[in-house]
């Protein structure tokens, strides 16, 4: 029965072994923990390490995108023919162009789009792109380009979508889907039993990504052979999204990003840039770079969606909560329909309650959609949920740190009671607070003239944090003693090749220094999820141990062959093998004649399966002191602290880091960061640019941010013990900020950003109302 | 014990598998031995291909190397600061500079010389570089640097500088080492006891490799990190040397050579050139190119040594040898002592014979270095053991395919008389005079008006061919089917990546086209020795097929827990993996649960040890027809056919193109090429350009070659049984053809080439000496 194209295999199966088991834990370690600097901070601080947006190819052209410039609109007429006259111009893409027939989003089978629509549901859609000669020419030729659009009707604000009579996104309504319930207990039972009931609405405003490194990619093509280098966290994301555009083999797409500026999830898959990039550079035969704007990227390429947050709950006298309800409306954009992801998982699972409810809402609305930003839905979620405990506390009497310590769960609640593999959530709150002051700070005073202060603080906890499989990596030991490592995930700014480079030092014995590491190239590093989700170092780090184990015990077995020795009694020190019994029977690394005749040592390393039993998460505990200045408004945050429990901590510096970008991007969030849409008017962005739409500046940082690790020793998560960090460091910074400028100011403000304004307002609102 | 520096590891060894054993050896096959084009033929024809000649990087200068125009001279002073002071020169480099002080050859413990050696030993010797801002400006650039030498006596050929009274190239005499002499039986018995003794002396000329591509590289730093792009035949090679120029560990040293435009062993090694444009390019701090001329690779890196050769042969009437003596002279050029290696290894194995000595001279002259070159030593011994058999043949009345026939060798008479795996030497015999109408063509008219005709053979053996350990790779097969092999080695235009795809497509059931070859990049591929002495193949296949193997094992295994069976009654076929025992059990790839949830495997495969008591080698027979025009002396090559057994024809079409390339080499050999020196004079070369230095065009290649693979099925060599064919292809050719001019016209051409100024000479004398 063999069929032409199929070839079978036949002849006697030979014996392989199955792929190696996971390792035991770690128990202490020599270089996994300590405080390294960054293996790559030279290239980086130099200039020489060589981001996608500094590559530059021979003959490369310049491509540039030409959008909507309307909330929504359809492009009625489209002339690209001045534009493809101009002299430095080589070619001109639209829609209904060969190629151009992608959906959108790429692989939904849903998709409702597609490249260049001509019905722009959003400012910022791309219409048309163009490649010249320079960057200049190209943005040129967009200018040269006559569209005539059709404007229409635009709604620009979730809860005015699903107002009736709202301008519609998409037929059937601007809902995206049923809203969608979580349910456990009795909620009506359960604050019915609650001495005390408290209801408040809360609102986050929508926040960009803002990453250092702009979107966009470099692309060219060897005959049918696709290659791309994208400011990505995730190469094999694009890799696979681009071979379904098309059409392609994946081996037939190579995509490359060793180094990116910044994602935040807004990196995560490809963007239409990389297929218009691609489809220029296939019909001018020649190398093609796009990378957007800093106006484009604000428009065009995600953001975390702004929140109306609902949140009722009862507690009994002495703190202990009996019902939970939140009800969340939130969009996504025009095309995504995750408004509200996650926005509900604190609620569901970081305090102990029986009776919870929440109801989320996801719409449409006329403007870009959002992409998966630091701890996806929970800073929102945050921002609700401590604010409301502690109004509780406040009203209670009981100290907020102390009010959460009286609720702390035993088990992951959404995971049907699932135990944690480690849980260090009570010594984030205690040993964070001591470390903090807070019983001092709480009780100090706070007013200095017109200056008041105040501490405040929020616990949270991060939906994921275990990693998972699948992840290969390979460690190549060279007998000269330098290794290189291979892996596909992308150093996101992270540190995960300095924290993967430790892991590797740790079971060879090889300083850092010497070892380099391959990484997030489709063709040529092993396959690898993209890096977010807070999970790049648990689900890495088990796959490299695992693969420098390897190697290991391939050189134990050389030198037990040349030593006349079992395996299990030797050990490798330094640049050497020794016996364990008998420590006079060594042999030097370089002595080893079969590693002398292989010159190198391969090793591979696979990540194992998580527990099927346990549930992983990371805590944290965030305490911070601001002041208030009551004659103008002014807010400060003077100091913070981070308490973390993420497991091991791999590098100390690395984490110290993570901690002060968290909390930096939280104080962002919670006091100067919005995006403003022209709601009533035009549904235009008003703040493009970094003048308007303000990320916090060192300015705006506390001197004082103190990380302090509560490294629980989780033996369960995974064989290095390392739990997600990246995202857990910014869901409580704002509601602790919040909570510390009404512990200040008696003020309590439920709107995303606390900025001068915003508070000078309240302010003068108070002392009216005290005047009157 | 514990020392700073040294990480003990501790805690209990895991139990991890030992690496896969080799896999038995193929019985049929489907996709190996088919004639299959190459996987990159598109992107090499079409240009898409980036050669490093090709390489052009952002910011890139241009090098160039100022070298000296004497066979021998001391510069005594340069004077660089003209060159300096150029508005286009960033850079020159001369001896004493900084990063200078790299002793050359590199890593050679006896090392005599350095980077820019003021003294000179041949015409060529590098004495300065520059970078400038283009190839024009650099040129410019050296013509500025004043160079003070004082010319010193030079000797340009090897019987030259022995003679008493040379000029010396080194103190303590030219000679480099005592003879090498290699002896078995009684070689003054043996001729005593023979019937017929003939002597007679040989010379081949020095020949040059002449790749298409030029030598050089491109180079520049990552901070403390080199990468270079480099025209190589062997990418560890260079690391490996580059790292000990300049102190580096192995990983920070990456070398790059997808594409390699010809080597034929001249681009085994660094050149000084790499570490000129490395120095450049770090003084720069700008990636700097470096390619030289074609008249900079005509001098300065490599040739194939001229021979002089004396051969002394006993045989009993019956043809059969009783003793086999050889001595040879040779000149691996000032630095290199291999004047004469491998010169005697067909004398000492390839025929039956008790009585052997062999004596090679080593000696050192002022002009370039040998560097390998397509099968070294070997067509020079062939040159003169096949033409004194063939004259043997004459004398005793004997066919000389009989002849070759009466002396068959049983075994590895150099190598202790160890069996050969495989050897199909009398089959290429008698299935190469079959093919070729041997008998036929012999005894053919031979005159035509002035034309006369002729046919001659030689056999050959080639010194390796199993290949050798070690060697890695690894497959990845992407849930779409397509598949990526990553491996070391070079394709150096053999069209290794095209077999390799094969084997993985036997294994895997993927079409080749869906495999990509990800290879020769020292950073992200395998390791893998160089690719020369027709070992690649051997080598590196084995390694992939294992990979191939370790990835359908795991599919294997996957579709095993998902159908409950038994991994050993299943079988890949396409798409989907069946039961053996039950066809209507089977499973899609895609639907295999495990694949989509790891999206790709990874399979890993070593090569195996060769066996210890065999040895293995290719053997070749090769024939051809000539006409020699008796009035103008003129050589026409008509007609030949090449028999090899080199074990499994993995892809016929890149065999047949490997013995088509080897015989037109072999032609240039026979009847074109010499490197002239001015040696009465200058000592300078004479024919540094293709004008003057003669490789055969298509013109002087035969319209028909025929290729007749002899296709033992080698179950010993290793497991797909494929041994080497790159170099015997090109052994037998040139004495074949002085064979064949020979039975043309009665005149035995004892030095290479046999060009028409040579025939015309000697046939004007024949014809003298028949007047006179």
């Amino acid at each position: 029965m063999k069929r032409e194209g199929d070839y079978y295999i036949t002849g006697p199966l030979p014996e392989t072994p199955a792929p190696p088991t996971e390792p035991p834990p770690w128990g202490e370690t020599e270089v996994v923990g300590k405080p390294l600097p960054r293996i790559d901070a030279y290239d980086r601080v130099s200039g020489s390490a060589v981001y996608p947006s500094d590559v530059v190819l021979p003959d490369m052209l310049y491509a540039a995108v030409l959008r909507c410039p309307h909330a929504h609109a359809r492009a009625r007429k489209i002339d690209v023919s001045r534009a493809e006259r101009m002299a430095a111009v080589r070619a001109v893409l639209k829609d209904g162009d060969p190629g151009t027939d992608v959906r959108w989003p790429i692989g939904d089978p849903d998709a409702r789009s597609r490249l260049f629509d001509p019905h722009c549901r959003y400012e910022g859609e791309a219409v048309a792109a163009v490649a010249a000669e320079t960057p200049y020419a190209a943005r040129d030729a967009l200018r040269a380009i006559a569209v005539e659009y059709d404007v229409l009707p635009h709604v620009s604000d979730a809860m005015a979508a699903i107002a009736p009579g709202a301008p519609a996104v998409w037929e059937g309504g601007n809902r995206a889907g049923e809203p969608q319930v979580y349910e456990r207990g009795d909620l009506a039972a359960g604050l019915a039993a609650a001495a005390v009931v408290l209801e408040e609405t809360y609102e986050t405003a929508t926040n960009l990504h803002v990453p250092m490194e702009l979107h966009g990619c470099v692309a060219t093509w060897d005959g049918g052979r696709l290659t791309v280098w994208e400011s990505s966290q995730g190469v094999y994301n694009v890799q696979r999204e681009l071979a379904i555009a098309f059409g392609l083999p994946l081996t037939d797409v190579r995509v490359v990003g060793h180094y990116v500026g910044g994602g935040f999830g807004s990196k995560l898959s490809t963007g239409k840039f990389s297929v218009a990039a691609s489809l220029l550079a296939r019909k001018t035969a020649r190398p093609v770079k796009l990378f957007l704007s800093r106006e484009e990227t604000q428009l065009a390429v995600g953001n975390r969606p702004g929140n109306r947050i609902r949140m009722k709950a009862g507690f009994r006298a002495d703190g202990t909560l009996t019902g939970l309800e939140m009800e969340g409306w939130g969009s996504g954009g025009a095309y995504s329909g995750d408004g509200t992801g996650l926005l509900d998982w604190q609620v569901r699972d970081l305090y102990r309650c029986a009776n919870v409810r929440t109801v989320r809402h996801d719409v449409h609305i006329h403007a870009g959609d959002e992409r998966p930003m630091r701890a996806p839905g929970h800073p929102q979620g945050s921002w609700a949920l401590e604010q409301l405990l502690d109004a509780a506390a406040d009203r209670l009497g009981v100290d907020p740190v102390e009010l959460r310590l009286r609720n702390l769960a035993e088990a992951s609640q959404a995971r049907g009671g699932l135990p944690y593999t480690s849980n260090g959530f009570r010594e984030c709150l205690t040993r964070g607070a001591e470390a903090f002051g807070w019983k001092e700070a709480r009780e100090a005073p706070r007013r200095d003239g017109d200056v008041v202060r105040g501490v405040g603080m929020a616990g949270a906890t991060w939906v994921a944090g275990a990693g998972r499989p699948p992840s290969t990596a390979i460690v190549r030991y060279f007998d000269d003693g330098s290794v290189n490592l291979n892996m596909g995930a992308s150093d996101i700014g992270t540190g995960t090749k300095t924290v993967m480079a430790m892991v590797v030092a740790e079971e060879l014995g090889v300083p850092p220094e010497r070892i380099r590491v391959e990484h997030a190239d489709t063709a040529t590093t092993q396959f690898a999820t993209a890096s977010g989700g807070s999970k790049t170092v648990p689900t890495e780090s088990p796959a490299v141990r695992a693969a420098a184990i390897d190697c290991r015990d391939q050189l134990l077995r050389m030198a037990a062959d040349q030593l006349d020795a079992s395996p299990s009694d030797l050990a490798l020190a330094g640049d050497a093998v020794v016996s364990r019994s008998d420590p006079s029977k060594r042999v030097a690394l370089v002595e080893l004649e079969e590693f002398r005749r292989r010159m190198v040592v391969v090793g591979v390393g696979y990540r194992g399966p998580n527990p099927e039993d346990k549930a992983t998460c990371p805590f944290a505990a965030q305490f911070c002191e601001v002041e208030v200045d009551t004659g103008t408004g002014e807010l400060r945050v003077t100091r913070f602290l981070g308490a973390h429990d993420s497991g091991r901590v791999m590098n100390r510096k690395t984490f110290d880091n993570q901690v002060y970008g968290g909390i930096a991007m939280g104080i962002g969030f919670g006091t100067t960061e919005r995006r403003v849409l022209d709601a009533g008017q035009t549904g235009k962005m008003c703040n493009l640019g970094l003048h308007d739409y303000k990320i916090p500046t060192a300015m705006d940082v506390p001197v004082e941010i103190a990380s302090l690790p509560v490294e629980t020793r989780d033996l369960e998560c995974n064989s290095t013990g390392a739990k997600g960090l990246g995202e857990p460091v910014t869901i409580p910074t704002a509601a602790a900020i919040a909570n510390a400028v009404y512990h200040a100011t008696g003020i309590r403000i439920t709107e995303t950003p606390i900025n001068t304004t915003r508070l000078a307002e309240r302010l003068a609102r108070r002392d009216a109302g005290r005047r009157g």
